[in-house]
């Protein structure tokens, strides 16, 4: 998705997510999430910094759960290192990572930890819809505008294409089944063990990638953006767009509302980067369709089309269309917009910290050589890009 | 395995047999394969059309099912984009992959569900052997038949190449754990959670695929196709087409059946292909012989090396070896030949159905470009692959 | 991580890898290791030869416990390959796959097996940083030295440059994950279902990766190795080192313990490179420090933090920090030393005896040329690439 002079700077990106992100969220971010301690409010948990546990009764509850919310941690920067591609200094990323923790923790614990505001309100977000693809995404838009758009990104010398879309496909599969795996454990974590759940959320899974995919590629078809009948980033977004939708309700909605939900999310997600490039805002890797639009129509969803769970009784409410009003709609709508402003305005913080004493962009020629030279020593270049490194050095 | 200029299309029709393939078995496949309603029958299956439950005792089965199932499908469906890979329009293309569950979701049904005849006579495919493999095979036979050679394919201006013998390799590795993964699954759909049959299934599994994978490297090293030592078509062949043999007894046979049953499907695979190409019937990535020739010896090896499984009931009967006579080995080519003919006659049908409306084959000059720029607006090729892309051009 | 003109000959390698080790340890491997019959003594195992079992009550046990184990065997034979890349013949490397069974399977039962003499000591090895990356680390050592360095490594002409970085740190990906399933999965081989250990063992595993990767990042920050402020060998290194110097205690460590012993093991599999390099031994992917110092400094590690486990009791021992004394450590001494000098005279001894039979090095002129093509028939190599080529050729 990002240039070749900058590849293998984006994937040392994600293994700072995991390494720098994984550390804070080891030594803070369970601990505000889901301590138990005394202290622990609706707005955060204390207790078990440092990760650690001696009880024998539930040492494999907390290590499981720590684990898996781990990953969902990691996967909320994840997102934010695409939205800061092909301009953002490493160390500065990696401070990013590290405190990109004291932004996740707490939506994390208003939605998931039993203390916290929207659990006692009832809200749903059975696998992290809200609190981690709206988190990062809300997070990557802040992030990109600061940053700036890319060197003549919106001046037409430069075109938002794909340099590698075999990987941006196989990226797309690796995330569609993790994607399995991360819903249908969701429901696990929730219920202790109740695989019957999961089994739905699988389905409910797939019928929305399949919702979002067959959007993306008869979208494709239909508006033929620059010309192309099949266009790899309507199938990406669309496919993706749909996962990010169901991720709210998967377990307790039906297939055919998975699909209905994955199709609505896949559409917003193939359709928000033209909104979004209109107002020159340079989304490298369309991180904010997929990861913040598709997101809050999952939460909106799940005040839809949520049903009472019959099996392990984890959700008693019930949404717009079964009769439940506009009650769980309007706290599915809270929850969204104080997300919103909660991840926009910490990020905004941290980035603005991050920015005054490190610095967050590189400089220009760093730049137009590409962080992989610059960072990493390493020239994956062809010669046509060297050529046009040069002349865009010599136009500076 | 395809040329450079059509490997984003390849992975672009993976994705639309997940999508389309997954839709219509959602619709009416899972329905006509494990539909137990009123009317179900030796033949097909009735119910669960656009698959849901409500039954809060099964729902967990059936979801879990659906999932391997739809899995299953889409697998048959995928061997057959290999077939038609580099000359088959897009748009063609989604309507087979919609509507090739028609052509699958029957045999599924002869083979495992309790009313199916096969399942009757007690037939055994495990992981489906011929309900899979042997369908995809043998669709994708029709397919390149129907759709005649490439360009160039026999006239000796284009050898079959391998583009990029590393992806195929690593896609090798990536079968191949998926397939421990199907093979001892299956085993779990059959009988409830009996996890001891499911770890026969992972050894035997590898001892297959250690035999077709011996008699890969050891058969290229005697024959030296092309004058290479260790051809990678003979390795990767000789492993798929072990692994798709074992596929059809993998609970119910020893290890040292599955090294022997690998090694002749590996034998298998590895040399039909010359027959194929003698046909003049143009291959691209092989499917025939890995998935027709393999799976029908798979089919037949069960028929000579099953015994009664003591653990499970699942099977009464013996194989030919084991004092069961020829009883066993005349229904499994009785299954062999039925599936056969089903699927060419179904998937002649669908494909001449499709060529006479939508057309199957791409034009001339769009097969000449690339399906990656005609279909995908993506230039992927090198300087040297633009000239032959002219030279083709100003040959024609 | 080698040069593209041998990237297909590495991969087929890592086949060869589970084609013919796994060939030999269903032979004689698990046999060796893991037989219980009469005759098995402290030095090895007797009984399971052509490994099968109709023992209703325990082949679910025994199948599973191959499977695992042949994974183990089949990793420290890939250990191997790497240290040997770019200059070993095809047909004498498929030996040293299947004969390195001989040299992997008596450590094995030393240490895992209820006879074995370590485990009779009360040695601890989780999950083999002695028997799988100590035996695979040493393994290399030797061949590497008796193959010599490849040509032109030392005088300057040739520098140990990655080809490809993307992939080395998607490769680096695979084997993070595939770790934490290996070093759960070890205690579930131990202790029959205790998971609680297992999930322990993830923390621990990730913890240790944390460290490993923060030492290589800020490692390279510090140290700027051949002026590169981020070097993704550092990154490599740092994580695989974190990961290698946890596997002997994993399920027993405290996350904290598993932050330190990652980063030392980090630090070591770092820096010991540059003591390799000074010795002239050309170890192309860094096999010996990752693989060998690092499992060494994971064994002692044990010796130093082991506390008696209250859950499972396998194991009763303290470490030294833990008022254990130097007894475990002493214990965890000698193995480290016991398997250092009897895998470097059998691995001797293999090759030595293939050296003489077969020959272990290619000719010249197939090391200036590459393996893909000469042992292939596949030519990937660039335009450039071939000048370097013809190049090296004319300087012969």
């Amino acid at each position: 998705m990002v240039s070749r002079k900058n590849e293998v700077n984006i994937m040392v990106k994600n293994s700072v997510d995991v390494i720098f992100g994984g550390l804070s969220y080891w030594i803070f971010g369970y601990a505000f999430s889901f301590g138990t301690d005394p202290g622990t409010n609706w707005f955060c948990g204390i207790g078990m910094f440092f990760t650690d546990s001696d009880d024998i009764e539930n040492m494999g509850w907390i290590f499981a759960k720590f684990v898996f919310q781990a990953s969902f941690a990691t996967t909320a920067t994840t997102i934010v290192s695409g939205a800061m591609a092909e301009r953002t200094k490493l160390e500065s990323y990696c401070l990013v990572s590290l405190f990109n923790t004291l932004i996740y923790c707490f939506p994390a614990h208003w939605v998931w930890a039993e203390e916290g505001i929207f659990f006692q309100m009832g809200a749903i977000d059975i696998a992290g819809a809200g609190a981690v693809h709206l988190v990062g995404g809300i997070t990557g838009l802040i992030a990109t505008i600061m940053l700036k758009p890319r060197r003549g990104r919106f001046d037409g010398s430069r075109s938002a294409e794909m340099s590698n879309p075999t990987n941006a496909i196989l990226g797309m599969f690796m995330l569609w089944w993790g994607w399995l795996g991360f819903n249908c454990g969701s429901t696990f974590g929730i219920s202790g063990g109740k695989w019957k759940l999961a089994t739905r959320a699988a389905v409910t899974t797939l019928t929305a990638s399949i919702g979002g995919g067959v959007t993306g590629i008869i979208g494709s078809r239909i508006v033929k953006p620059m010309g192309r009948k099949f266009d790899i980033s309507f199938l990406n977004n669309g496919v993706l767009g749909g996962l990010v939708a169901i991720t709210s309700l998967c377990a307790l909605a039906r297939p055919w509302e998975g699909l209905l939900i994955g199709t609505v999310g896949g559409l917003l997600a193939i359709f928000s980067p033209w909104a979004i490039e209109k107002m020159k805002i340079d989304d490298p890797v369309g991180v904010v369709g997929v990861h913040a639009v598709a997101a809050v129509w999952g939460l909106l969803s799940a005040g839809i089309f949520a049903e009472p769970d019959t099996i392990e009784a984890f959700n008693d409410r019930r949404g717009l269309i079964y009769g439940g009003g506009f009650e769980l709609l309007g706290i599915q709508l809270l929850m969204s917009v104080t997300i919103i402003v909660w991840t926009a305005l910490s990020s905004y913080l941290l980035l603005y910290i991050v920015d005054k004493s490190v610095g967050l962009r590189c400089s220009v020629e760093h730049e137009i050589l590409g962080a992989d030279i610059v960072e990493h020593g390493i020239n994956n270049t062809t010669q046509e890009e060297r050529k046009n490194i040069s002349r865009e050095f010599a136009s500076l």
